[in-house]
């Protein structure tokens, strides 16, 4: 099982980390999302997706990755 | 039928209008609610309220009424 963080860009609530922490999370084989709103890390635990996979959940969930 | 204006402090995001909107939208008496972001604005619609139950209304929300 892997451990992957990025960088999302445009939280300010609780509700967006709600958001972000939903759509990433019904992804098939994530198992555990941690979303910081300060820094606006969120950390995936789990296996057999793709970075643009996640690119796709935050970006239905509102939000957008930061490059690199 | 009365129009009252509030200011409530806090929302950053869509998320935290509709969260706004909502609770002071079901709300007895309430006919209508606009919420302005970026001035933190709530006009309500509506007769049969108090101020006090518009504070608890946003409140609730998880926001607070600015005073005054």
């Amino acid at each position: 099982m892997a451990e992957q963080t990025y960088l999302v860009r445009g939280m300010t609530c609780g509700h967006c980390v709600s958001a972000v922490r939903e759509e990433v999370g019904k992804m098939p084989g994530v198992r555990h999302v941690e979303v910081d709103l300060e820094s606006g890390r969120v950390r995936v635990e789990g296996a057999g997706f793709t970075g643009e996979q996640i690119r796709e959940a935050v970006d239905e969930a509102g939000y957008a990755l930061a490059d690199g």
